[in-house]
């Protein structure tokens, strides 16, 4: 997949309190790009061994992480940044999808913004007063039945959201795969295997032959076979029908009182 | 949001390892609306006390989940089963985004079908003849420099696109007619054209033929077959392999020296 075409979003948390969570997000950054990590008042201090331990080894954005004592002083340098958050607020402010902030983050990049995301911690999650200083709400279409979404799974999902708006388009196929048989090799396929099955005797009554051939080819044709997987079908139906000649001469022996 | 107006598709876990992997995947299942998991040959047995407790509540969908020895019996009854797997396949399937596959799962629930979502172990992932069972790959766009992506975060992104999906609500893509044939009548038909192959001395050399069974089952499950095109073809094998019993009469006649 190309790079991030525009600066990656900062991802700020507001007092975490599970070092291993911390950990987690960081793995879910590099997952998907980004790098800048930055605490509020983590709850146990930092640094803390066990946000390592939970990273897997995407320790870069552990090791470049920045504690601040508000998130006044934590979002100084940016200039567009989105609060995460499910619960209702009274602030007139954008609600958007984590779809539509990966656009906007993705648009104000583009301009030369520095943008970041606001997640609050495990528990508390974020006061209406740091929602505040935000430019828009993102809230994730959780279901209402359960909202308890771990941390670092909702900065997956809106890392992910941002990685995937920025591509704009699917991850290249692991190797484009080669183009579909022409019409004519693959209806050399199903002429050779309606031979062989006419020789077995499988078209009756045979009023149903052009049925059932027209159905046989529907249903085949709908694979788009490839010049070489045609190649195969076609060795496949030879098989078969030499097989049906091994069996054939066993039994026309055994008929002779040959061996069994 | 409004509630899922389709069914929601089976998560399915291959070889999970560890039980707090295993209440995440439950968490996030719960907080998109899932219920249904199925899990395969987890590595330290069920139940595990520690899913529950990393569940953060979401105890009902560990409650009900179902355990399996093989992946073939897992999705036996399901019609569509996606691989979610980052690695390169030699197997010519469909490669899809979180975001398609998720289209794609609501449209094929809209036709009435049984979809799945399937995800390999945090250290071995899937194996080709797992991915081979199923219609499609989902890839998440993920950095190629650090792929290493938590199993309850593949989960979270492909389960959030699910719902996310569902609120847009795209005209149903699949094909018209009859819904393709479950897991489990497809690996019928797979198996018994491969004895046949056998017999018919097909698969060699023989170190190939894992393989050769993996193309020819990945090419074929393209096509989505019905359960009467699956009823068809196992006649087509019978008949190539066997003939209907005339040809066999016929020569038998001839060798007791009857007429030609």
């Amino acid at each position: 997949m190309a790079e991030a075409s525009s600066p990656a979003p900062v991802i700020i948390l507001n007092a975490p309190q599970l070092a291993e969570n911390i950990g987690a997000v960081a793995r879910v950054m590099a997952n998907f790009g980004l790098a800048d990590l930055r605490l509020v008042n983590p709850r146990d201090g930092w640094p803390q061994e066990r946000a390592w331990a939970s990273a897997s080894g995407a320790d870069w954005p552990l090791n470049a992480a920045r504690v601040f004592g508000s998130v006044t002083e934590a979002i100084a340098d940016l200039q567009a940044v989105f609060a995460t958050t499910a619960r209702p607020r009274e602030l007139q402010l954008p609600v958007l999808t984590p779809r539509q902030a990966a656009g906007e983050l993705i648009a104000g990049a583009e301009a030369g913004q520095k943008v970041g995301l606001l997640f609050g911690g495990e528990r508390a999650g974020l006061e209406t007063a740091e929602v505040a200083l935000c430019q828009a709400v993102v809230t994730i279409p959780i279901d209402p039945r359960f909202r308890s979404l771990n941390l670092a799974q909702a900065v997956a999902i809106n890392v992910y959201e941002w990685r995937a708006t920025q591509a704009d388009r699917p991850p290249p196929n692991f190797r484009e795969g080669p183009p579909p048989a022409t019409a004519e090799a693959l209806l050399g396929f199903y002429e050779h295997l309606e031979r062989e099955l006419e020789t077995a005797g499988f078209f009756h009554p045979p009023e149903k032959t052009p049925n059932m051939i027209q159905n046989l080819r529907a249903a085949l044709g709908r694979a788009r076979f490839t010049d070489q997987e045609v190649r195969t079908l076609r060795g496949v139906v030879t098989a078969l029908s030499r097989g049906r000649g091994k069996v054939l001469e066993k039994i026309a022996r055994r008929k002779d009182g040959g061996e069994a």
